[in-house]
């Protein structure tokens, strides 16, 4: 399909079109032209932007119904939006994590910054788990699966539809195998020397997070001897490579039964059973009991969910992370570690460590900051869309 | 001495107490009341620092002529400031480094952040290079070098005399060696793989930046099969890591010959010399010349002096690195890697990202943000010490 036969959709007065000329991926829909024909069009087409002098912008998936109706796909109109395109956008994703990981776990395109705009996919060995986010990709979801086991070579490919991101596309939430078929279990993953249980199918979004896998080998370098704590623990991730890094001990805490018997069978896996302890309950209540009972840790790591996920939340959240904080911090023994963590996108970094050091300092103790960590290179940033650098990582010394 | 015996200073009304008693370790001028008595301590003088109430707030290190007019070096106030206060001081941040690092070079002891106000001390596996840059270390050096002594067990002890810090104390500039003896030739230094050669008489600073550790390590896992710039290149800190991680070649640039002599020892002896070449000269020239050349790199890391090292220089500063990008960024292929660094305090992360992203884009190019570092966790920050967070490494994919 040449742009001559492709719609063409035009930007607004009103529109940001030098950001969107400079890289700014999207096009709110007060900033395009809602003419009857454009809100006529199928989520998900591509079309030609044009501005208000009718000059080309690029080729765009249009989702006339979003609070995003347009997403930069391309600059070059000449282009054809398929599959050999997809070919190339994934070629280049796979080339920056082949440099970087010497084993193929690891996510494999991080939506917007990697070219494909609300498009996240995690490769577990030959299995990748696709989460198509946005309606242009819904659209081209079987070009994108031939392109995908073209450039990967991956012999199963996962729908996981579940994202609140579909919602917001009008798109349904119904989970589906592309190609090959879903792991009948869990799938074990390496990374920092532990062993990781990713469960697929019935785990939370993807079942195994890699954006934390740097924060897991700083924490991993303190543990050496320690007790460690890891509240809000999911599947392990920071106690089993606490354990892979010599802690001789750590329990996890965390509200998920399944996801705490995930991280069980990952400490067995690596021979580490003995050293591992869990406990299912509330994470509050949890550090309170702790507290109550005398415990004191090494090293205790603290990575709850997005208390601030947006701006509204933005106040709650950072009393959230305070609390936090302020629970934990008690739990430290003196001279030792605390980390925090943030996935909010709200909460900046200056804002999310202001909460950290208050809930410290109410809870009578002084830091020193040792090491502040993002997400992992394979989770990378378009500079240009701020939202997309959501995970902090602050490692404190008390 | 017990605090009874001490001379006391008082805050001024002007004071920020609360800030003082959370945390804030500097005690400007005007907070201090600067009567007679007070003016005419020598400097370095312990006192009692005390409220307008005449409470007691810590023991602080005064120099009545300096802007920063007392230094906060302990909130209790019947702890005797001497030999043993420092052994518990270096133990604590010994205790930390230990745990970081298989060998002992490292940043032992990072000012503020580790408890010792203005004191920096680099350690190179038996030797220990001091810079005492606050009055009241000056004053304590011998107790200092003692402590220093006992609780590392280094056989030599340098004092660095040249830091700009100490001008603003009051005091000299005169390098001294304090036990032991000094180097005779530089020293090798085993990091992410590297030799560098360490002048621990001759450089600048102490011989050796420790700081950008974790950032080299980064480039280095970017450099294997490609082709390697390292500008500002000094002793071949980015250089020689990436020769490590498997790069082809690697070219240094700097405008200091012993820096890059030093950076031709270290390739030497790590039997890569022939993979690695220098060029001296300005920065900006030679970066143009390799452009006209044709020359293009896999690999392009520029690391330049502090452009804008306080508020009055930061526009200028920020120009500079956008220079910096707009110059270096047309010698990366298409799909490769450039780190920018900043060791400006007055460039926030922000504004040096934006300054990047500018020279960037004037250059014709579009990025992908991979990686955001700071420096090493043997230079902690204290949080409450915003200029503590000087370097900043950005990664980018163009």
């Amino acid at each position: 399909m040449s742009s001559d036969t492709l719609p063409v959709v035009r930007l607004t007065p009103k529109a940001n079109a030098r950001a969107i000329r400079r890289g700014f991926p999207w096009i709110y829909a007060n900033e395009l032209v809602l003419d009857r024909r454009t809100k006529g069009l199928a989520p998900g087409t591509i079309a030609v932007l044009e501005d208000g002098e009718r000059k080309p912008v690029g080729l765009v998936g249009v989702t006339p119904a979003s609070k995003i109706a347009g997403r930069m796909l391309e600059r070059d109109t000449e282009i054809e939006i398929g599959r050999d395109w997809l070919v190339a956008k994934l070629t280049r994703a796979l080339e920056l994590r082949e440099r970087l990981f010497a084993t193929p776990y690891y996510r494999l395109v991080h939506a917007e910054a990697d070219g494909l705009p609300g498009v996240i996919i995690d490769r577990f060995g030959d299995t990748c788990v696709v989460q198509p986010n946005a309606a242009w990709a819904e659209a081209l979801l079987p070009e994108l699966t031939e392109a995908l086991a073209e450039v990967t070579g991956v012999v199963n490919i996962l729908k996981n539809a579940g994202s609140r991101g579909r919602q917001l596309e009008g798109l349904d939430d119904a989970d589906a195998v592309l190609l090959g078929a879903a792991p009948e279990a869990p799938l074990p993953v390496e990374m920092n020397g532990a062993t990781y249980m990713a469960d697929l199918t019935g785990g939370q979004k993807t079942g195994l997070f890699y954006d934390q896998r740097p924060n897991h080998a700083f924490a991993a370098r303190l543990a050496q001897g320690q007790r460690v704590l890891d509240v809000f623990s999911h599947v392990g991730g920071f106690a089993l490579a606490a354990l892979a890094g010599g802690a001789t001990e750590a329990l996890s805490v965390d509200g998920s039964a399944p996801a705490l018997a995930l991280a069980e069978d990952g400490a067995s896996r690596m021979g580490a059973a003995e050293r591992f302890a869990t406990r299912q309950g509330d994470a509050f209540n949890t550090l309170t009991a702790l507290g109550e009972e005398g415990e004191r840790f090494g090293l205790v790591i603290c990575d709850p969910p997005a208390f601030a996920p947006a701006k509204p939340a933005l106040e709650a959240g950072l009393r959230a992370y305070e609390k936090v904080a302020r629970f934990s911090a008690p739990l430290v023994e003196e001279g030792c570690y605390l980390v925090l963590c943030s996935c909010s996108h709200a909460a900046d970094l200056s804002s999310f460590t202001g909460a950290c050091l208050r809930g410290i300092g109410r809870a009578g103790r002084r830091a020193q900051l040792i090491h502040t960590g993002f997400a992992g290179p394979d989770h990378p940033l378009m500079p240009q869309l701020a939202e997309s650098g959501y995970l902090k990582a602050l490692v404190f010394r008390l």
